[in-house]
């Protein structure tokens, strides 16, 4: 499977944990089982929904094995590799690979702020560890190191740099990319974003934690602007901005993991000491799935 | 000429200045007649790249009055009201309306920072001091106080609250505005969105300073984007936001004159101590106008 | 009066408003009296406390004629200029020497960025405008420009720029531009630094708002401290701080001027719309000035 | 040991670091048994600049082995517990408090935003979890999530709380932590405060990387601070300071092994992709060190 070829509805898988802090997997095999029946067209564990920041590499290694076996070679899996050190970020990607995973989703977390050069040595060496494609993905909200555009650039010269997805707000940055690489690298909304617009300017799909609640209306709205029906685009786009905007009031993957449970999926909560998502903002995410039909 | 149903292409003038730092009259009535005669839908003078922050109250009436002059009820006329003090502003809008403008561009400058109800008494105060209809303008770059949903929401049920410009890189938020407010105020992009995604969620145009410089070609989107031919619409973008990239990377009034003295149109420096482009600056500026035939 | 020697106390004053908005004259004047007889060592109009970002040049005006007459030549006033535009500061500048001001607290407010030049222009043209000494003031809180180390060193060599007050939280930063300028320029205090401390380290005293307040054990605090009687210093400091951190939680001029309200000295309120202090946060002022003794 | 009658001058060690990443434990003990020579108060190994963000837990193990079996009981050793998931900072609490740690120093990392209920979950935690006294450590500049006064005052009431080490520039934040706390919670400094200016408002000492550099003359520094001997303490601040300097504009762990190397304790580079210092930038380490008489 050549996850060179990526495009669509790619949903960034949460970690189901147990009340011991444990890894469900067979809650994540459930769930991937669900979403590939619902089209996605592809799945991600171990970005920011995947709670990476707070599981140690055994705990990743269970979720990305469970997700290629899960998956099964229907669509491909594009798994988080995400460190500090470039020695970290590096023994993961090796080992995603060897367990089967078909992309890697790379990101730099950091302490203490490294210049581009270090930045574009961090990317540099997690393509290279490996023959899978990457995406850069950049979350200025949330790590403290963000991508600029001169180390995107610079960075989409590697073969094995394929894609980005950038979790910023600012839509027009996603079409100075596209503009400044010329078409050596794809890119890829995140739930910050309007995905129609996305669509528009020349977008490949999204990776996104709300495409886990919303699966089938995803693909939808996916199809209809790869159709060019912008119109109808909109219309469903509206419903499904909702759900977003809900789901950036509150912790990310307390959202997501509380509206699974509303759909029968048992995640568990986040780990600790995130908070659980008080009565309240779980009937605000009932609400926003009930508008759009995914309740 | 009712104000309440502008839509387009309405540029945001420069304030061109005399060696001596005096508003120059003819060159700006002579740039007003250029623009209405590439066809822009409007006349934003005292916006952002109008230096409004530069300017007294005095040099603020030559320009309105100026403006007013040369549209000559050809097109309607915004203006731009914009101070710390409730007082001033209200002053401003009396002023401006006596001169014979057609609506108002609203804005909230800060030095202490100043809560919702503060804010939202400022602009009612705005709005309650003529018939006129009023746009708020938040800029959270270079304002200190940016509008909440929730304040927008509140005003957007007055009666003369008629539209908002976000100034803002995060295009989810002019899509949260629409669906929040019901249709009871509409959006216009500014220079930091991609027009063409904010036509397609159901924006009304643009109050943007670059148009100065690509009049005919802003009015061609947005007619394309009116027409949904999105495709043709995306070709012409592409280029017009190389343009507005260039102006985001430099001191805005110093590119819009910048260019404006390339096309012919002399309109001075920036007030001091804001510095005129560097010669290699005015070089990209000239690079991004050759690019799509602005020169 | 050589405002060259200036050390000690010199409290901010806020600038009192009649209900109109006007410039309550024979209020400020009450003021200063009570300042001077409470031993303060100079007068500050028109600084943050003084609420210049709200008043015009008239109103200015009105300001810094009735400070220099209540002083009659017993302290220095140091009148504050504060400006986007560098020929508007200059033109305060000479305005207020003309008036009878004693120095210039000189402000850059800014709404696009301006580079260390432009910077460093700003501020040389207020130097050169007069033969008064001036006090570069920095507050990268509520001011949208910041001073560098950099420009402070080379504005530090102009034979006017005397002195510097930092408004941030910094207070290293106060010892790095002692460093740096190697005595070249003084630096004084602002009530967000703890002012004991800021003694130790080599300052000549402080420009606060809160001295209003409590401008006897204001004196006594600068006495103590001169005098090297440190443990008696800290032991008076911290009913003082406290007194200073009341009012970083509200407005500024709206604590000041509730708390001379509770002196007996009606000074109005804050220009709209900044609020009043709410009941409850007035409780916290007169709590905080109970405990020093001001009450 | 009882590390609740801490005072003085304590270092953060840098981790040592072979050229394949592996921690260099020799290099550690060799410099731990230099600084308790040079008359340190105790020591903190995975504090900021012992690289903490770049180690995992075996790593971490091997650092607390060593400088626990290397400082044998001639000085308490601090270790830092640091992690964003709260059984993973038990994990690491108890295994120190194992190996022979006196003390706790610990460390919220966040990757979400997490409300001050976690936050305080989070210390508590880790609180519970051994017998030793506990610093709170607050980093607002690296770390994603910063104490609150409410937060610190709220954890100080617990038996295990005893310090707080406040790693922002705001030095007024310390005086408003002591006067909340009324004595339940003592206060060190970082390199971003003067530390004389702490030590007057009534701090206990300081836990800082370039300590390590500087450890006689930090230590003399400490005690005439404690002496009351102001002046003689402010003149070798002066030199200190311009080391503190220096190391806050380069990478922190950087700095600190590359002044290290200039005194003859090889501890390797940082954990890539942070950079080595450039030339010109050791040059300046050398030059603060020199100055101070560290070379």
């Amino acid at each position: 499977m050549d996850a060179r070829e990526l495009r669509g509805v790619v949903p960034y898988l949460p970690t189901p944990l147990t009340a011991e802090g444990e890894v469900d997997e067979p809650a994540l095999a459930r769930l991937c089982e669900h979403l590939i029946a619902s089209g996605v067209h592809g799945l991600t564990p171990l970005g920011s929904t995947g709670e990476f920041a707070y599981l140690d590499f055994a705990a990743k290694e269970r979720v990305v094995a469970c997700v290629v076996e899960a998956a099964a070679g229907r669509v491909p899996v594009i798994a988080g590799v995400a460190a500090t050190a470039t020695r970290d970020a590096v023994a993961q990607a090796k080992r995603w690979a060897a367990l089967g995973a078909d992309g890697i989703l790379a990101v730099l977390e950091a302490y203490f702020p490294v210049p581009d050069a270090g930045v574009i040595a961090y990317f540099t060496a997690v393509a290279d560890a490996t023959g899978l494609p990457v995406t850069l993905y950049t979350n200025p909200n949330f790590q403290r190191s963000d991508l600029t555009l001169e180390a995107i650039d610079a960075l989409s010269h590697h073969p094995n740099v394929a894609f980005v997805k950038d979790a910023s707000t600012n839509t027009g940055r996603l079409l100075s990319i596209l503009e400044r690489t010329e078409g050596r690298i794809g890119v890829f909304a995140a739930s910050s974003h309007i995905t129609a617009a996305v669509m528009l300017i020349g977008g490949r799909g999204w990776l996104a934690g709300p495409s886990c609640l919303i699966p089938k209306q995803s693909v939808r709205l996916y199809e209809l602007c790869e159709a060019g029906r912008w119109a109808e685009a909109m219309e469903l786009q509206r419903g499904l901005w909702a759900v977003n905007q809900v789901f950036a009031r509150f912790n990310l993957a307390g959202a997501v993991k509380a509206g699974l449970r509303l759909q029968g999926f048992e995640c568990g909560d986040p780990a600790p000491p995130q908070p659980a998502l008080a009565p309240a903002q779980v009937e605000a995410v009932r609400q926003a799935l009930a508008r759009v039909g995914a309740l």
